[in-house]
């Protein structure tokens, strides 16, 4: 079986030193967030991921989740981990301290989602659910809701949902046909049938709050008519405890190819009682506020999984021996070398631990945005900060989830014949990665909302956020001997970006099916040459710092950068030859030919 | 649930049209094999396919293999549909009549392999097990041990296994302990535990012929003291039928990923009477024979699953209505356009489309290459057509395999949430596709066999049997204007692969971990080249026959042809250049700084 340590080393090294640590005190709210504090942190997550969460794991997919007269029961132990999370504070360490929240950095926070992810992602699912939830009941509830619902989803003891997928809608929200009606309290009778809701029911709280998609009465049509509803799965009492059962039901939960500790509920509502969050009809502001955080979230999970992965894959390849290195055997002592010597095998490791690395470095980067624009009192470093999570966030999404399920296949690949056995536990991470990709907006329409939104909005403003630190960069580096293998292949990757950005600009304005077809692989392309910049930027902290380091982790870091540049990031050239041959073959080919 | 339909008409189109058909019917032995015989036969396997085999599919996954007391029972249904197809002759459709098969050439058999493989991969095993086995034992046993088991084997009422792996040895086959001694009727007691036996035990067949590798007494250490051993279950009579119980059984079978119809077992050997097939300590030798045989089945079985998932995902895509065209509404009578009108979809549609296309005009390649070394009266033939098998053999085994997964993996992204979902049969494609890439070598494997073995075997004959054929058809149709878009892309890719060559065999040679660091892009190079040129001559038959074909089959194989040129060819300057980087970053990693 594998076994997971979080990496914290590498950890503590993008929090404190890619980025300035010191630029997050400065932040109001924050000022407690130092090393003393947070690097304490990190210990006590990664114990209790390590300790708690990790070893639920397998068994976890093993047991499934059960149904029965619409309760579900979460496999055994979850409910124990659970009550340990929720006790320590964890699910609100990012939570506004009026709510009971920690007031914690998002920073330090995706950091700890990542371990919960690599340990138990399953687990992690609920919690994530939880805060999605939270981020739209702060930003868009009545006070009164808030104060009601809040400390108590804080705390953990209720956990949160997102209830918008309907049987004939998934991506369309604008299918959606659940209805509200007003009612008493100044609320509305909630009717519907939503599928795929992630803790829809389950066994770890006292309550639910499930926010619902649906239509008040006389609402336009498509998604310019919905609206976003807070319905308890327990009406609260007078006292604020979990009182009156609410008409919200589980019907049934999804048997799936993975993440089975994991509750994927057919909620069904019939009449409710719900309350508005937001305003009628604009519902989907709401929601994209709380599907934004959770598509970060979902980045993280394909990171997660692809640490353990990366993992589990290096310490099978340290044990497992068979063969002889091809220079001439290393280990004569041994009746083979471990398969560790083998080229292939270590370009299977290395591409795993480039990637990772580089995905950490990213959600850290974007996180750090988060905190700028969640507590800066200067508006235009706000307005910076949330354009520059904006534009990154369906990367981190998608190429994360894509990322982490490649690197858990590698991990299944380097385990050979046994990573396909059950029992051995690595076939379970690439099951568990395969969801990342689609849920929470498909990887398709997180590139449609790349090149659609995101790159046109406010005439490329959020691009700027990103082409001109890059090429500030590359300008303030150019000079640097040592940093050339770098800097480089950083320039030819991005100037390919800006290529690739003119031509889907211009396609897209004259046929939007040209930005469509192009941009998969403009997203790769993007976030490629995003993670080349970090790379290049930790390989220059590396090159500063390696001298007298005996731990040899700046000497990794700098090789695992040179991999990332000489193996990984020529793909930008394949993506870029594929974004310029348009999509004339696939837009002309006849429908009924298919 | 997905459905499956043969793809008959491109079946015909590689069968009789790609290659000429004539060259086959020219072949002693396969007179017989024209027009009149060959399309009925496919029609009929079609229908078996469809009817028979395709319906226990997703049951089979459900219900998988039992284990009890050294029995295995396979799922509901299996044990009939084999009788059926055993009954029908399909066993033995390419055997020796000699032995009761019906002489059929390979190149019809690997049509019916693809059909079984996409119908019921886990069913696929059994009947491709015993014909590697068959292989074996035609080519290296005893006229008297042919004559007593093939016959059985031909009409599928006996099946065949492959017993290598034991647990401490997988890819490294000189580990093996299996024990062999002398013992009465020119016999052997072999003794041994073999693990990861696909098919070592059911209830398929009145008898299960092992071939088992095992160790001679005084046998040299490594690959080269290794004997190959015929053991049955049952001990033939004096009459030829299953008799007395020979002492190996099945002590378990594995819980898997996918594939979980197909019975993995554990098999004990307790010193169980076998008889050598071919020479002491050759065992390899023989060995190889079989595993050559099983590697472009499992390369069959990549092209198989990729074509229901293509199926499945074009199926979906055209009922599931979400969202609107990008370029504006197509169906307005609809609540929304189906999925199909998104670019995003089209390019992942035609991306399984010119995989499995390109894939089975490869496969059907190599089946003629080995319908001619089989049959042809010309030994310079004979040996021509052999050098192309062993080259392309890794290419088929290894690409194949990966681009039947990808191709699964991207029918679940079709799907989307309901990819995930067990019920839907998509998310099995991609469980059962994963074990192809491990199996018979896994695909690193075959890298280094395709750049340390087939390259520099007889100083680059094997390699000229590719380069030339390739370079005399760029050269004799590089003045075709209406060829230009496919000529060109080719001819770019393959001085790619030429200079890819030279840079492989000269580093390799100074450091062999070059080579093997170069080795799995270097496969991915060479198999696109080799796609290139099948798609090129495509499009030239497609090109000439397009006029007056109301069908549309022409046009659409000239618009795939084209998708592949520009959307998918490009990948070879990717890895041309990561190819170039060389292995330094790799290698120079210090092991225990992963």
């Amino acid at each position: 079986m594998p076994s997971y340590t979080a990496p914290l080393r590498d950890m503590r090294f993008v929090y404190h030193e890619l980025f300035d640590a010191g630029d997050i005190t400065a932040l109001p709210g924050c000022e407690d967030a130092t090393a003393d504090l947070v690097d304490p942190v990190l210990d006590e997550a990664a114990r209790l991921a390590e300790n708690e969460l990790f070893p639920l794991n397998h068994s976890g997919d093993r047991e499934g989740c059960r149904y029965q007269d619409g309760a579900v029961t979460t496999p055994a132990g979850f409910k124990a981990a659970y009550e340990q999370y929720a006790q320590g504070g964890w699910i609100g360490l990012a939570c506004d301290p009026q709510y009971g929240g920690q007031g914690m950095p998002a920073t330090l926070n995706v950091l700890l989602e990542e371990m919960a992810c690599s340990a138990n992602v399953s687990f992690a699912t609920y919690i994530g659910l939880t805060r999605g939830a939270y981020r739209a009941i702060r930003a868009f509830a009545s006070e009164a809701l808030k104060d009601r619902y809040l400390p108590k989803m804080v705390s953990g003891e209720w956990s949160g949902t997102m209830c918008l997928t309907e049987p004939q809608c998934g991506t369309d929200l604008g299918l959606i046909r659940a209805r509200a009606e007003p009612a008493e309290n100044d609320g509305y009778r909630i009717s519907g049938t939503k599928i795929f809701i992630t803790a829809g029911e389950h066994d770890l709280t006292t309550n639910i709050i499930h926010l619902v998609l649906a239509r008040l009465p006389g609402a336009p049509a498509g998604i310019k008519g919905i609206s976003l509803f807070l319905v308890p799965k327990f009406l609260p009492t007078e006292d604020g405890e979990a009182g009156e059962r609410n008409a919200v039901t589980c019907a049934g939960i999804e048997d799936k190819m993975g993440i089975k500790a994991s509750a994927t509920c057919v909620i069904n509502l019939d009449g409710a009682m719900g309350w508005l969050v937001g305003e009628p009809h604009k519902g989907m502001r709401a929601m994209f506020t709380m599907m934004n955080e959770a598509r970060l979230g979902v980045g993280i999970q394909g990171l997660g999984l692809g640490v353990s992965a990366y993992q589990a894959a290096v310490d099978y390849a340290r044990e497992r021996q068979q063969g002889r290195a091809l220079g001439g055997t290393q280990y004569p002592e041994q009746p083979a070398d471990p398969i560790m010597v083998h080229p292939d095998i270590r370009r299977m490791l290395l591409t795993m631990r480039a990637f990772t690395e580089g995905a950490r470095a990213l959600t850290t980067w974007v996180a750090r945005q988060i905190d700028v624009r969640d507590h800066s009192e200067d508006p235009q470093a706000r307005k910076e900060a949330d354009d520059l999570v904006q534009l990154l966030t369906p990367l981190v999404k998608s190429y994360l989830s894509e990322v982490g399920h490649d690197a858990a296949q590698m991990a299944v690949q380097v385990y050979g014949g046994h990573g396909y056995i059950r029992d051995n536990g690595v076939e379970q991470y690439a099951r568990d990665a395969r969801i990342a990709m689609i849920y929470e907006g498909a990887n398709g329409i997180q590139a449609l909302d790349l090149v659609g939104r995101k790159l046109p909005a406010h005439t490329g403003r959020y691009l700027r956020r990103f082409f001109h630190p890059v090429q500030a960069w590359i300008d303030a580096n150019t000079a640097d001997q040592a940093l050339q293998p770098f800097v480089l292949p950083l320039a030819k990757a991005f100037g390919r970006l800006q290529l690739a950005t003119g031509q889907v600009a211009q396609a897209g304005l004259k046929d939007p099916n040209e930005a469509g077809a192009a941009s998969s692989e403009y997203l790769k392309l993007f976030a490629l040459v995003a993670l080349a910049f970090l790379w290049a930027r930790m390989a220059k902290i590396a090159l500063a710092k390696r001298e007298g380091d005996d731990s040899g982790f700046y000497d990794a870091k700098l090789m695992t950068a040179r991999f990332f540049v000489e193996r990984v990031l020529p793909q930008s050239g394949s993506l870029f030859a594929t974004i310029m041959a348009g999509g004339n073959t696939m837009m002309s080919f006849p429908d009924e030919a298919f």
